[in-house]
């Protein structure tokens, strides 16, 4: 197995994702391919104490970098020497397993599907982060790659958001669930009074398991496994959950700082405490899949350290493993619509 | 001014409408007149050492109680003789000012809509709750009442926002938002692209104080006064911030009853803690106005104890004192789109 990592993308580039693809490597056994511009490569192994390359880790040269002022749409294609293109157009030919980057997320997802290119039958590639919740983690499909889908895209999430919860998170017949204003069958837009007759016919086909409409306050909870939603809503739904965390951390951090009472407190709790700020900072656990590409890629967060960075190669790992690639292939004809008129717009 | 309550409505009906209106009437010096089952009514004064009717406070018999299992579109009909009908009827027949129900949100909804009826212009009635933010409370809307919106009913929800919160939240040139998964105005849905120049329009000409689009996570953080958004993605907005503040609630609380030691700071931060959980259960602030109905109507929560009734109450009041109706009245034209072609449908 080896996995392709974008040397150059995110906030802490070169040394988050060269030192998080060394760490993976020492940690989990796999290749790793650092793909960026060679020079500043090697000098953050030298600077990391590193003289000569470790076995299965190599080193591909790309000489350009996408930055976050280049064209999301266009970038892969202004930039054909960038470490994004460089390390996608890898992934397509087989030269890698999986591909982890840390850097746009718009550009990766136009990279992905136009150089990697969609599964056959998948009509667009979702973002599939897992969101903190009462039950240990819920898939999110999708969080924003779409802002607006007809029926059939959420049909798709569906599937591919189940296998992925059972498959890569080894959740046994995960509990799918979409996203809405309430559990009655007629709420919310039409989109889910659409969608939601399809899905539970795949879930009385026991296709997948159709738990209904999932109220957000219960996705919180952790009532599902996997809650499908178009990208718009999803974004509204991780966002909110983020700033709802940060800002509630602000203000229990107030309430320790008040006088020497309360800091007194704050040492008492310390541990808990490390732990509970780490849920609330917690948009996010680990990396987020582009479920629907034909080939396994995962967007590590922007802001990854090199521990975010070696966990988002794990998670790689753990994709290319579960295979649910091929699974979705398999049944990509039952993700369809019948007569489908919906075609794919690029 | 005279004040009209629900007596029935609401989990603890009818002590906490009761009671909550008593101490309105004694703190506020308002008049209140309590609409519902007479003898239940009598029955709840005297349980709380009430033997005489105190002056400003009058009691409407109705004998009907809407209960959560009617169908909230058909039961202001169903039931003529209820505290919800009746008491609606009272107000648009001008025996009272306003009227505060913490009874079903669907059925005051409807029965607001059709007894009372919109400002005359106005296409739908929106759900304006405050909810919780770095700013101190941000008017949401909608959050519910339309989960499906065309352009104009955003238009509209925008300057009735921003009407609320300058003169009954007393924020001046409130700052108005668009609920968005990114700043730039080509983001969103075919929606929020459609509404951002209309607002932008409204805000060149002065007529609100639009800053353009808002993401969830800023909209917590208190960026605006104002959160504009169709029904269906504010509701989610809305639970998802309580579903984040009792999830992080439940784990905190876990945090704390660890062991002895964990247990001694609790005390120790007693006092903070007590306002944190109350920022963390808190997935609205008082009452939540109907805008857009021609006369005030505040659904209170359904779990309001009498202090959040007394509140609800001082709200309505404030309503009134605000005279946002008359505003919107005037303003009505500015709130079309040219040449209108939709038709409001019942």
């Amino acid at each position: 197995m080896k996995i392709i990592v974008d040397a150059m993308g995110g906030d802490h580039a070169p040394q988050a994702p060269v030192m998080g693809a060394i760490q993976a490597n020492r940690e989990y056994g796999v290749n790793v391919v650092l793909v960026g511009i060679g020079e500043v490569i090697l000098e953050t192994l030298e600077k990391n104490g590193i003289k000569d390359l470790p076995a299965g880790v190599e080193i591909v040269h790309a000489s350009q970098v996408v930055e976050m002022e280049d064209n999301p749409a266009r970038a892969f294609r202004d930039k054909k020497d960038s470490s994004l293109t460089v390390g996608l157009t890898m992934l397509k030919n087989g030269e890698g397993d999986a591909f982890v980057s840390a850097g746009s997320t718009g550009a990766l997802l136009s990279g992905a599907t136009l150089v990697v290119k969609r599964i056959k039958g998948i009509r667009r590639a979702a973002m599939a982060p897992v969101v903190p919740s009462g039950s240990g983690g819920t898939v999110l499909i999708d969080c924003g790659a779409n802002a607006e889908c007809p029926p059939e895209y959420l049909l798709q999430f569906a599937y591919m958001g189940s296998y992925y919860a059972e498959h890569v998170l080894g959740r046994p017949s995960p509990k799918v669930g979409l996203l809405n204003i309430g559990v009655e069958p007629s709420k919310g837009t039409s989109l889910q009074t659409t969608v939601y007759p399809m899905l539970e016919e795949a879930g009385k086909a026991g296709r997948i398991n159709f738990v209904g409409n999932i109220e957000a306050r219960e996705a919180v909870e952790g009532a599902v496994d996997v809650l499908v939603s178009d990208g718009y809503s999803g974004n509204i739904f991780l966002k909110t959950m983020e700033g709802t965390g940060l800002f509630l951390a602000h203000n229990l951090k107030a309430m320790f700082k008040k006088n020497l009472i309360t800091k007194l407190a704050a040492v008492l709790v310390s541990g808990g405490l490390k732990e509970f700020k780490k849920l609330m900072d917690a948009g996010e656990v680990g990396g987020t899949a582009l479920l629907g590409i034909s080939k396994p890629v995962i967007k590590a967060h922007g802001s990854s350290d090199d521990y975010a960075i070696k966990n988002a190669i794990r998670q790689a790992r753990d994709y290319i493993n579960a295979d649910i690639i091929s699974s979705i292939e398999a049944n990509v004809d039952l993700m369809r619509l019948d007569g489908s008129t919906l075609k794919p717009k690029e």
